[in-house]
């Protein structure tokens, strides 16, 4: 049988026919498939994302893009057994694959919604609130975040090839810059299977995804300010790319996501027969078998009370030892072998650097499954567990990786000492803390905070529905300072933002609202005929602005509000109080205000509105006495073209509208935006 | 006379003897002051930041620091004469110190009200919302800041000596971090100057502010991850600083703030008779001028209608006749020299690059006043204005940039390929737009966006306030893409957060609360027997909760609500119309609902609670219908100490209430924070 030839997609055609480097089997050592031996034209493919790719994908905007990423997230979940069948190659259980494959999956699901639910439509987001910069009104500031006219370079490590890719696509993707992405390339037959996949679904713009086999070549030589180069992987790697000198002469930014030696502190509260040390001891294993330890955030170093030292060595050797170990082909195996012989080697001598310094307390080579395997071709790792007795003199506990099953007890004597340990690491990804105390969480994770990008506090109720140390979820930040590489991917819309180039904007309110699409107070208002709210979401227009009749607050209308409410606050109903407080008198109440706001601008009759769903920023600026008059202007602020439709098949979109509640005097006395659902006049 | 000798003020102590290279006066050459010979200990310099400057810093709180900030500014203010008595030897007109020394305290002030306004008590924000990650609510996820553990070096340019400290110092204090700055040599004897005051003042704490007069040394090579650099300066220096292997391997931040190519593009439909087109001519006249043109924002290109050139090269050529150079200790002198006779040589080296490919339009050398100086010691330039006939073939005036009094004009055909023109600099600080038409200034605006940090939009009304093309503001953000460095300064309170490290923290909402120091839906709540509302700021604590009796709602209420607001909408009074809706029945007003939660929570009294200022996140979740049953839940969610007193001398502070209202069924149907203002028993 012919080993399959991998190829690169770029510049929208998929090149290579001359294999070059063989890949192997994990468990078997059997080829798998090769790379190509053809040197890519990386210019050409700079090219290709800086115009084609970029032109696609902003000719949508965000709404678009994330209604593709959630259609391409469902492509992909009906065809993911391809993926799952290759995934095994690398060493995977379906465990480990599950977490690859539809965690990756669900990171596009979850950046569709980001798209959907936190983005407006168009290609830019307004920054706001705007900010006053002159005293008369003239001269205001605000900031736009636009899309990048640039590539992004999306360099992956081996062990995630799935959710490595789609982790940094789906951000990069939605924020509308094309990408260039490189997988590491022992595991890079995966992550081709799925760029085909994504590519076969359809519905990607041209230019959008291009996919490197083999080395970068002069790729980060040839990229300049606009582009953007995003990695994953060991900080030594890290420390090279970021030094290429083109990236520091032409600025381009570069996030860094690195390996670190993550620690997990079992905090001096817990005792053996609580809970929490119970599933302590779970996630610690968990972590050294998912992967075969092979992930970024795995725990490296367990830090434990010294009194517990003996119990958690205990507890964890009897759940290391019913490991199963051996080819994820076979279903009652947990953990599969190390992705390639390369990593074997590499774990097998950074383990013997960490025995000089560190006593054995489990080793997994003397596991009846390990002895069955470590013969053979495969790239198998045994688990093991080191201990380190005084881990405050110790260096190469807080220095040296083991990239395999392999973790570190550390004793300490009180949690500023484990929380000074921790810090050892220089920057780390992730630390759990297990505690049942709030008061100890608050003071460890507050001070943990400083050298940890995530901290997972676990205790009984979280492990109900914990996610686990070693995941990082599309609404939380992930990365870490320092040794971690100093970056930030996911974490919700913060991603996106990390693509796209933020801008002040200056000017007077009408030219700052007209960039930054909305209405910005003071700017030129359109005062129409035809009442705002008898619009539909296509008809009307930022400015749009209903200038309401008065209404004169009287005693009445305070006694009735009191009645129907039954706020009786003294403010409003106690003349002696009222007087000796800073207003000086009774006043009304601020939601009578604002329902008579909402009286003085409805629109009775059914029409486009739908529904006002909510209400922002809500400020009583000053009181409204007895005898004062208000009346309220209604402006259209805010559209959102969200791309949705209702039940019966109906479009509709978001307006939100600004409002601002006036005096006899022209002075403001409420202001706020209300938020409406209004229906389209063309279905959807 | 003897000459200065300017010291570097680093662990805790003023250090140099030895005289070392010595500062001239701008205007005249004469001998100012000398830096020190000694060579600084860079480690015991880190130490001392690291070790008393963070304890020092982080005994104070986010508003306590804001109120040193507050008071060090009006310091300066009643001290600045001295500050403009050394300003003078750099060659600063008193109108370019007032941008300095004006500029540099009016950015403490800024800062001062943004720690007030935007951040909380305490040394840690919460950057929420929490998320839920399970679907039982056991699980949630939220994101906190906190201050790096590390010390922040500033290094600047030698063009704004005190802001340039200033702008930088004042977000770094505000987030707890301790500096090291580091001034650009020629003109470190007005920051010397500057930072004994600062030191003179007070109340800066120990370790928090440290100076370096001369070379930084193997100070770069001592830092570490938990540590800061911020650059302002030459595109080239900052590409030798970031190429610090230290700090590459170390994953030290690095901010860079570079000088660029800056435009200003008189839009195609402005004519010479608008009043724009001077606004536009004042505006380049004014850039050129001030400070001799030695701003990193300086307008370089002047991007200009092609049919427009012969009309704008006279109104400049006119405004330029009049300019006054010289000495800056004359009073009716507009312009002074340039820095040093350093920066003249620089001046007129890169001047004769650009006149090899542009004609010359004014050659202020020919200037009576240029004529008189430009014999003596002081390093004089003219005011000089060129022209690039065809700037799209052109590569010099896009990629050489005199640091002087020098702008040249480059004609364009349309307004895509003015923007193609000002992307030619490769990324820029900043650019201004000068148009009468918003239509114009969006499409422009939201294309320079991708290119430029800030973007001026000029109009007649602008310019009545406008505070310049020039001028960095701190709620703006400062810094742009490229070839300017690609980082961020200013920005309000986005330059704090530069200084402060975020973690995301998972776990159970009681212990995600505990850290992030807000209640947290699903979290521990303490039912007390008091009213929430009768407890004053001290002793209120997070999580103290009312869950009120309970109110039925009938259509009862819903007419009165009608009545009392005017609100007649068709879902709360037409049947017909309300029975073809969703809801398929009338509902009540949703004002209503927080009308009545209202009633149901106040404490009528009076008592700790002075107001209730505004209300935010409100969302109608469900409706509710006739005949159902609501309750309200109050939480006490955050308190915030702003550390100030009302007129009366009393102490308060705020508090945001978590309000949830729930029908019969225990479902959600309006969910809202409130603010209000509550008193301290104990005063202040």
């Amino acid at each position: 049988m012919e080993t399959p030839l991998l190829q690169s997609y770029l510049a929208g055609a998929w090149i290579g026919n001359t294999p070059a480097q063989i890949l192997c089997d994990a468990a078997t050592g059997a080829p798998v498939a090769s790379t190509h031996a053809e040197r890519p034209d990386f210019e050409a493919a700079l090219a290709y994302g800086r115009g084609p790719g970029v032109r696609g994908l902003l000719s949508l905007d965000f709404q678009e893009r994330a209604q593709r990423l959630k259609s391409l997230a469902k492509f992909l979940g009906e065809n993911k057994e391809l993926l799952y069948r290759w995934s095994t190659c690398t060493g995977a259980t379906r465990a480990d694959g599950w977490i690859d494959i539809d965690g990756g999956i669900g990171t596009l699901f979850a950046y569709a919604s980001i798209g959907s639910n936190e983005l407006p439509g168009g290609n830019v987001i307004h920054e706001g609130p705007p900010i006053a910069l002159g005293k008369k009104g003239h001269f205001v500031g605000s900031h736009i975040l636009v899309p990048r006219e640039g590539v992004a370079v999306h360099i992956n490590a081996f062990n995630f090839p799935v959710w490595g890719l789609l982790e940094k696509f789906a951000p990069s993707f939605l924020a509308g810059m094309p990408c260039i992405a490189k997988p590491a390339t022992s595991t890079a037959y995966l992550t081709e299977a799925l760029v085909r996949l994504m590519l076969q679904w359809g519905g990607l713009p041209e230019g959008s995804l291009q996919l490197v086999i083999g080395a970068t070549g002069d790729l980060l030589d040839r990229l300049d300010g606009q582009d953007a180069v995003t990695f994953t992987g060991s900080a030594t790697t890290a420390a090279t790319l970021r030094a290429n000198t083109n990236l520091i002469t032409r600025g381009v930014p570069f996030n860094a996501e690195a390996d670190s030696l993550n620690s997990a502190i079992l905090a001096p509260d817990v005792n053996t027969e609580d809970a929490e040390f119970d599933v302590f001891a779970d996630e610690v294993v968990r972590e050294m078998r998912v992967k075969a330890g092979q992930k970024c955030t795995a725990i490296r170093r367990i830090l434990v009370p010294r009194r517990q030292l003996d119990a958690l060595q205990t507890r964890l050797r009897q759940r290391l030892s019913a490991l199963v170990v051996g080819d994820p082909r076979q279903a009652e195996v947990q953990m599969g072998p190390l992705a390639s012989k390369a990593q074997q080697a590499d774990v097998h001598s950074r383990l013997d650097m960490l025995r000089q310094v560190c006593s054995t307390v489990f080793d997994g080579a003397n596991l009846p499954a390990m002895r069955s395997v470590e013969t053979g071709d495969g790239a198998f790792a045994a688990p093991t567990l080191l201990m380190c007795e005084q881990p405050l003199q110790a260096e190469a506990v807080h220095e040296v990786e083991v990239f395999g099953p392999v973790a570190t007890l550390l004793p300490y004597d009180d949690i500023d000492e484990a929380l000074a340990l921790a810090a050892r690491g220089r920057g780390s990804l992730v630390t759990t803390l297990a505690t049942r105390d709030p008061a100890i969480a608050t003071h460890a994770a507050r001070r943990a905070a400083v050298h940890h990008g995530r901290i997972l506090v676990l205790d009984a109720e979280a492990s109900m529905e914990s996610t686990g140390h070693g995941s990082p979820l599309p609404y939380l930040k992930h990365g870490g300072p320092g040794r971690a590489g100093g970056g930030e991917e996911l974490g919700g819309v913060r991603a996106v933002v990390h693509y796209l180039q933020r801008a002040a904007i200056q000017g007077s309110p009408t030219m700052v609202g007209a960039v930054v699409g909305e209405y910005v107070r003071g700017g030129e208002r359109i005062e129409t005929e035809v009442h705002p709210f008898r619009r539909y979401f296509e008809e009307l227009r930022i400015g749009e602005s209903l200038l309401t009749h008065r209404r004169t607050v009287s005693e009445a209308d305070i006694v009735a509000f009191g009645g129907i409410s039954g706020d009786y606050f003294y403010m409003h109903f106690d003349a002696v109080a009222a007087a000796q407080s800073p207003f000086g008198q009774r006043i009304a109440h601020g939601y009578f205000v604002l329902s008579a706001a909402a009286g003085l601008f409805v629109s009775p009759a059914p029409g486009p509105v739908l529904a006002n769903y909510g209400l922002d920023t809500l400020r009583f600026v000053k009181p409204v006495r007895i005898g004062d008059t208000i009346r309220a202007r209604l402006t259209c602020k805010r559209k959102i073209d969200r791309r949705k439709t209702d039940a019966q098949g109906r479009g509709q979109g978001v307006v939100a509208w600004d409002v601002e509640v006036r005096n006899q005097d022209e002075e403001l006395v409420a202001s706020y935006d209300i938020l409406t659902l209004v229906a389209k006049r063309e279905g959807s």
